[in-house]
């Protein structure tokens, strides 16, 4: 028996080493078509990663490989825990493309492709009809993929919360979305009513594309950022991207009258890349370095960037950069009125400079929407007003035009089922939040810049067994308790009133 | 017949147009590899390259293939040009490569990737014992390439002197580099010896990188390079990449205290770039983008960059747009100590900051050394020491680093025989500017900027049949004589004894 499961796993590692080739490859392609690759070369590049892909599922549709993997799979009580994670982890992608051939998985990713490019199209014009074939195309298509799956659950939204989330589905998102609602809308009231009056003018003062540059050079430094294994570019929209075991970038953009945007994109993106950085090496030579959880994911960028990056502690940490990097901007401003302005409640359209308080409704209105496309409860057509809307109902406001509305994310050109994954991600970060500081004096080490000691402390216990654990498992091993939203509703609760005095 | 040559032609077209994607994707690899990856992640990304290569390798090796392609080259006669091109072609390249086996195939490239990365660290430490190890490999590599191929001639380094240019060798080369030496070191003891006194203080005068891309830009555009079929990005040593038929790429670097050299080089890698943009669309999709002349690329780049770019006309044109980018550093400069200072000849250090005159010494130098090092009559360790004495008696000047000496170009880690390409480019574009000059009024074309014409006249006789023709058939194609180093020596002559009036 010892043989053949060492057989087995030599047919198996040698397969995975190849894919993980294509991977890099079309990961280095993706990199470039978001930051350099010139329009006219898109559909070419486009193709080509199509084709990588392509070649890697070839791969894995090999008869060899695949009893390989089911032979280990059987035989998983007897393997070592990485091979063991493994094994469940090709079972269970075994189960999702049975019944998919090399040549319609070449043909869902070219449709992938092309709505990608058919999204910047159609946000460059503002115009949602350019994107709607594509936008049906991809429900289209990830519905025929659920169809064809082994796994698949009662309904393909379900399958897809699934997939992203292990665990989650439309019956826990109700329950706990319902109870953000519940709280958080009387709560904004109070703060909207607040007579508290905070200071904003130097936000919008311009600051150079170099000055910013340099200032997010020093945040990394600060985070723990290891230039040596990354780097920083910029896009339209900000991203990590963890290419290969030393090669983690990231990316961000700069507003020259918004500042404070770009500083708040490199902390997240910082946030992701250190999740990636940091995670043990073997998981890489064992080829299991593919997340069961997006929410783990985002639930460490966002720890970085709000409950970490917009404290008080660390605002007194970073407020000598800024006077270096912009002395003229922060001339008359104090420590504390840059907390203050860094903190500001204020509804608004784009997700992706939303503060930390509104940004959780801007998810739920992405999760309701995602649920009645994928139900087919609404006409492609009738979307944009239907966004609109609940901009109106949750968020007081309407978007003037379709690109600061419903064409503002990439994420549906790729398929539906992510978006809740940030707001989980949220829940997470302020339980582990919770126990953190029952351990370490996180202000004390934030205001010193020690982050080697947070960085070490998030490694053991939010980062080293992410890849082995389900997410019900992994927030109950890091926190003894299991997955609620209470710890972040309080936290909201508790930050708000203090500042706004209400 | 015809039934079977149309299956042939399937069958080959199959192959390559795969091919196609592992090149396109290695490519981009290769332009990641020197824009931005990180320094960690470059052995990994080289590994990766080199698997794409093979992957490649391994299909044009497949019998079916290689059959198709030897069925059309027997039948060449009966084929329209460009598939016949294409079956020649097929035919050399698998003459080359039969006795390759992929597996050996793998081994070399990997051996070029570390030769790569140990140039870098070599040339970082300024330290040629830290790549004289991988220099040796290269070497033997190569001859153990050459030493498997059905087609090599007598000597290695002649094999790979007509690999960079069809029909080139060390006899023509001697000749032609011996009559430039002839010519030359006498003229710039004449040219060294001239009282002229020209103005050169404004060109170490401090420019932002911003200002410097922004002339960039302007630049670009003027000689009539297309933004959306192409990027600019900036690496330590500019180069032009063909990544796909509508995606030209051109890099540069921004010194604070020289902008003319980022200016020149962006002149020269449009040259390039517009050299691959304006080819004719039916070479990509017939697969004989691969040219038979690296000479002809260089004599585009140089022809824009020096014989257009440093003309009295070409500057007349730019002046204003260095004025309007940075109006400080222009105050002062008459258009005239402009032209002057942007033609000024001095011996100096780095090859590709060289000006007109003495750059063919640095080929020459070049030349020579991988003549010696490809006769195997020098000990490795020595090299640092035969370079420097070339430099001392040729130029006048001694290195005092291996970083400014030998570890300058990038060249020697991916093998011998590519720098007489660079002086050849020159011999082959002074003789096209004499026929050139016969059909149109070229500096009252620069002055207007009329690039569309220039443009035109170059795509119809210069790059039109370069794919098709080898270098010789090329230049008789173009000019009706038979190729000379003469117009090259003699419009050096005319123009710098009238700059320095001697």
């Amino acid at each position: 028996m010892r043989r053949e499961l060492e057989e087995a796993r030599k047919t198996v590692f040698e397969t995975l080493d190849e894919v993980q080739r294509y991977y890099h490859a079309g990961s280095v392609l993706n990199f470039d078509m978001e930051t350099i690759c010139p329009r006219e070369g898109m559909e070419n590049q486009g193709e080509t990663i199509a084709f990588l892909e392509n070649q890697a599922f070839r791969l894995l549709k090999n008869p060899a490989f695949i009893e390989g993997g089911e032979f280990l799979y059987e035989h998983r009580d007897e393997l070592e825990e990485l091979d063991r994670v493994l094994a469940e982890d090709l079972h269970r992608s075994y189960m999702q493309t049975k019944n998919i051939t090399p040549e319609m998985d070449h043909e869902f990713s070219l449709i992938f492709q092309k709505a990608y490019v058919d999204w910047l199209k159609a946000k460059e014009a503002s115009d949602f009809s350019l994107f709607a074939p594509s936008l049906q195309a991809v429900r289209e298509v990830q519905e025929k993929q659920i169809a064809l799956r082994e796994d698949a659950l009662l309904h393909p939204y379900d399958t897809l919360l699934d997939d992203y989330e292990r665990g989650m589905n439309r019956a826990v998102l109700d329950d706990v979305f319902g109870r953000c609602k519940e709280k958080m809308v009387p709560l904004l009231a109070r703060i909207r009513a607040s007579k508290k009056e905070i200071r904003r003018d130097f936000l919008s003062r311009p600051v150079t594309d170099e000055a910013q540059r340099k200032l997010a050079d020093k945040l990394l430094t600060v985070l723990g950022y290891d230039f040596s294994r990354g780097a920083l570019s910029t896009t339209e929209h900000p991203f990590s991207d963890g290419i290969a075991r030393n090669d983690v970038r990231v990316t961000t953009h700069f507003y020259p009258d918004a500042f404070a945007s770009s500083m708040y994109s490199v902390i997240h993106e910082c946030g992701h890349a250190l999740f990636e950085m940091l995670q043990p090496a073997e998981n890489y030579e064992h080829h299991i370095n593919h997340l069961k959880s997006m929410g783990m994911h985002e639930s460490v960028s966002r720890f970085y960037e709000n409950i970490l990056g917009r404290s008080e502690a660390f605002v007194h940490l970073i407020d000598p950069l800024l006077r270096e990097c912009f002395p003229e901007v922060m001339a008359d401003v104090s420590e504390r009125e840059l907390y203050e302005a860094l903190n500001i409640v204020e509804p608004s359209l784009i997700r992706t400079e939303a503060d930390e308080f509104t940004y959780t409704l801007h998810i739920i209105i992405r999760y309701e929407m995602e649920k009645v496309i994928m139900e087919g409860k609404v006409k492609t057509e009738e979307l944009p007003a239907l966004w609109n809307g609940k901009y109106q109902e949750y968020l007081g406001i309407v978007p003037p035009s379709d690109k600061e509305g419903i064409l503002q994310d990439v994420h549906w050109s790729s398929g539906f089922g992510y978006f809740p994954a940030y707001a989980l991600g949220n829940f997470y970060n302020a339980m582990y939040y919770t126990r953190m500081k029952q351990e370490l004096d996180v202000d004390a080490l934030l205001r010193e810049g020690n982050f080697a000691v947070i960085n070490g402390w998030m490694a053991e216990h939010v980062f080293a067994k992410a890849d082995r654990l389900t997410p019900g498992e992994w927030i109950r091993d890091i926190t003894g308790r299991d997955f609620t939203p209470d710890d972040f509703l309080e936290y909201l609760e508790r930050k708000y009133t203090g500042l706004y005095e209400c």
